[in-house]
């Protein structure tokens, strides 16, 4: 099974960024327990602060599944959303913190809608719900 | 480890209620399946059409972690919302479709904000990968 | 036929309530009246002023018709309106002023666009209205 | 007795217009049988697509009861409406189809807070469901 | 000096309509006395319930002034407000009642910004106001 | 005189629940010290999570006032609201906290409207307060 | 007869404030020609930028009418509405431009519903429209 | 080739109107170089001030296709929007000023959604758009 | 203990102002039972219609409590809030009338999330109840 | 004549993408068939999914027109609306599909209103039509 | 070159009024500082909590260049507002704190609008980079 | 100490853009004079029409301080604004223009509340305004 992780713009930051919201531990680390505990899946993994560059890698992606975490553009982006519905690749939106609890300008994402389904306020292990989702799905 | 799992109004129908929304399967089968599944997890399970007794049974609930699908409570109602606040036993929300692309009044539930974090639209399968956050944090 | 009749909280004080916008009419005496009509209908009867048990009742109903005055919870329970969704008895609601007339937070029904049709605004006749529907479609 | 059917803008149209919403039948074809039905009644009609039209009729009427189906213009005629309560014939409203479930500038009709009540999404029954009424006001 | 004083829809009802709200001269006996008291002003009067008829009457108008009360269309009108904006003879907008103390919908005008000035709430009396303006231009 | 206390969902939980907001002295302990105070006073005491059985309790009380805090559906129950309006006893609200001050959808109360008046924000003391107001009209 | 004009905020600079809206003309020798027109007319004159004490000016005067023209005080000030409704002398209400076609704040006035009538955008002439009112009530 | 060229009110007065927004030609002039240049079109041309007369000339129209300026009714009639849907001609929308760019109750129109598609901003050569595209689907 | 009386616009009228909503006693009255009723306590008294003036007041105001009624200016004035926020008494809000239930602009007080509690709706008694809570402070 | 064709995010994928929406065809096709039929028009043109790339095409574009589909962006770039007033070549917006017909965040286009004009929901001919226009213009 | 400084309600608290957000330093010292270090520009200073008395000093104002902290009154004074556009001399908003940070109603100023430029949340050091640009501006 | 100057869409263009609301300097111009007037100041400059792109230089941005232009991207850049919070360089936004007093989507800055403060409306020489903030810092 290869499943893509596409992270939006300043999640390369996670781990040194606001920790009080987003944790410490670096997406690098995580990614790499991930991989560990997994063998038998094959991960990609892409991360962009350049909205367009993650349409144009979800455009060209041929996962099995991918697991999106669109960041601020998940609040403003017709584009991103577009995209989604325009690739047959399900997606399954992520967000490292609850963003319901947020600011009410993060309550509503515009990618909810055209995914599969959302996991939202799990710090990292949202990462790992979403791929338990997509390996039950085999 | 105890689980308990409420489900809120009309639950109770999931498999025959509106089945191009909720699927075919019961819920009743399903929890069987899931304790097959986790034969570790000491499971509760309340299921009620009464907001008021879904506040009665979360607040003597003593589990470790509480897995709510508050139905359509979830988006009118501000006493639920308090009962969620007012105990200390964790809840994870989870709702069967991906309430952010169905009417608007969906969009938004009362209760996300309260919950650790919040898990849509995976059908019945979300209430395992809500059981799965549990499991991890022990 | 089989016609159930279901009014929602503070209808069972019809004839005292409010008369001024209600009426001095009691449902009972009025239910009494509308079986004398129609002996050939068979009628059930139920009140609550718990939004869950008229969810229960409306579950578990297997009438031909059903006529349902959801007083308050119309215009705030998305509890209700799913119910009336899940099931496949027919539903016609019916208020008994003219509730386009009255507050702003009256003027919209969350029930109305799952049932049948509405019938706003003449009094405890509107309940024989929606049965005269009901036995037009036999 | 004498009752005044008005029909707004498009309803000349009705059995061959939208059918998946208004249905099949003619009014005309309808109307006879309402005669048919109901030879006491002194049935008076008018249909007009021209807004100012139907207030000329309406202001004129002279029946017992007005049954009016304001077609789009009661969601936009403030004039209709002024028209309404300028008059004393009591004023009762239909639509064929269930406003509330349709789209959101239907929902509202600024016509029904004057009349006398109202009756939706049931067809063309509904007009005689609105004929009951005045027939049970003698 | 040619004054043209147009009525809206409903208009031809004062005296009888709603006498709470517009008293009850008769629009003809108050427009008499105006005459009366006016003799070197030249009147042209009409009225109509259509509101294109309006838009006729007032792309032809060849008056020195223009005392409008566009009734009910003044709130929903984009057609009057463009007819007026087409044409080169003044406008004054004149309301019977005043509108900002009635239902919220009436409070604005569409027509006012398009009109020279406005006069609300002062009876029929409003109209000589607005002929007071025009003389005064003189 | 008689006087009911009234308390809705969750406030069986004052004194260990969020004690930054409620406080920590349980409800039961400050009737018992109000009683003691107030000898001369007959007080019944009802505490419910079921929107219904409140409004059960309203229907049947026949105190000389009422005290009674909604709690959560204060913001939410058009129920409630109208079983007020539909009771002759005066009914005075009260909540524990500043609702102004907290988050906005607590910031209406539908309650409000339909009773004597309001006290907010001084603890359990408005209880108190409340009473105060029912003493002196005797 | 005895006619109060009162003038708000900034008006004391009309004439060389934002003459392509407000005109050349000063207040004052507009009001002196008011005067040698109106010989019988007992004027008081009142300007104030203070909220405050056009109150307390309004709370006291007893004039058989009073003209005022609130400024920008005019859509912000309860306190200004509430003077006006507390006291028995009638109000119109005068603004020298059409704020129906400036800015949206401007737009709607809180005045305008506790006063008897309104008359906007007749420049220093809308004060005489005013008085012309006044005199034919006599 | 049938096609009918509808235009709603005021735009017969195009040449003269507003011509800093609409231009100085004659619409008369416009439809007789329109004609010279397609001489193999059969062009029906309507234009009427009454937004009901645009309905009854749309009911009756057997043109191929539709190029209809709804002018101020663009924006307000839910009748004129029903009448599109109910025709089986194909209909297309021109404005000949762009106005998503004029004041924002022009930015919507209520026509456009049931139209095949919209056209705005090119002055009178919108009309050859649409005639253009008509002629391609042939 | 000291404790001061602020009120604010038009609050020199109650006894004459609109009696049906503000009753027929005089604060002088009122104030002099107050004072009567409650020897112990130092009673500050001060009324202004200009909102400045109660900022100074309020600044320099060195009571146990303040009483502070805003009057029209509760719902408009951040001035009043951000003073009331500088300073370090506590302050009690009080309306006499119950304006949840009045006009829209009246539900909300800007005033009321930075003030100790709202007391609203008790007619001039409300005063007293503010008092009751200051006492029970000591 | 040149003419510079710019298209936004995802318009890459036209006729895989969404084909009951945007159809089967691909523009790299329709493009070439546009050149056939138009050999004298110098077509340049330029597809990205980054924002930014296409402002800096747009910045440097030397054509006579240029015609652009800005996509998704279309509802929520500033940006790009920036660059169109900022640059002089005039712009004329295309969307394939009828946008006004679809979701509501895709019915307001921010580049219309400093676009010549818009043309929507004609397919790729929308194109054409673009083109059209711009020949007139020589 | 003569400078003048405004401050608005509360600002003669500054220092000992909330800290956290306002500093602790007095606006006088401040002053003091700014007068030592700018010995050729001519300052005058004017404080008050009274809007009316902010208006009268600004219209009166013969300053180069006035730079104003509205408080409060920035938020709600359409009079304030008024004032600035009728006056000559420049006027630079500064607020202390960065209100866009802080409640929803202190986001928009209606002075700015009308202001030469903004400066807000540099704390007291705001005054001084008004004061260079006006500096600059010789 | 080191400032950044970072330019976001269009500002490229400053000096030729719509010279009546950016003026006629070129930024390179004005930041070469701002480089000989502030010799020790170690300047860094880029601009780009990129979001994605100024958010990857402002993570990698070691200067003292930022002064950040944010274009049309301040309007709409939720990662825009959360890049900021995750940086720990102060940052200073400024505006050439004055945003309050231009379209409504420009008066909110989404990266306001963000930044250290904000100036606005004072042209090119805003930057050396947030230039002599940062040198007051030392």
């Amino acid at each position: 099974m290869k499943i893509a992780i596409i992270n939006g713009p300043n999640l390369n930051l996670i781990g040194s960024r606001e920790p009080q919201i987003y944790g410490t531990q670096s997406f690098e680390i995580y990614l790499e327990s991930l991989r560990l505990k997994h063998p038998n899946v094959d991960f990609a993994y892409f991360q962009s602060n350049v909205e367009g560059e993650l349409i144009n890698f979800l455009q060209k992606c041929d996962a099995n599944g991918i697991i999106l975490n669109g960041g601020g553009y998940s609040h403003t982006s017709v584009a991103l959303r577009d995209c989604i519905s325009s690739i047959s690749v399900p997606v399954v939106e992520v967000h490292i913190s609850n963003i319901a609890g947020r600011e009410s300008f993060r309550h509503e994402s515009l990618l909810s809608p055209v995914c599969v389904g959302c996991i939202f306020g799990f710090g990292l292990q949202g990462y790992e719900l979403a791929l338990n989702y997509f390996l039950s799905q085999e």
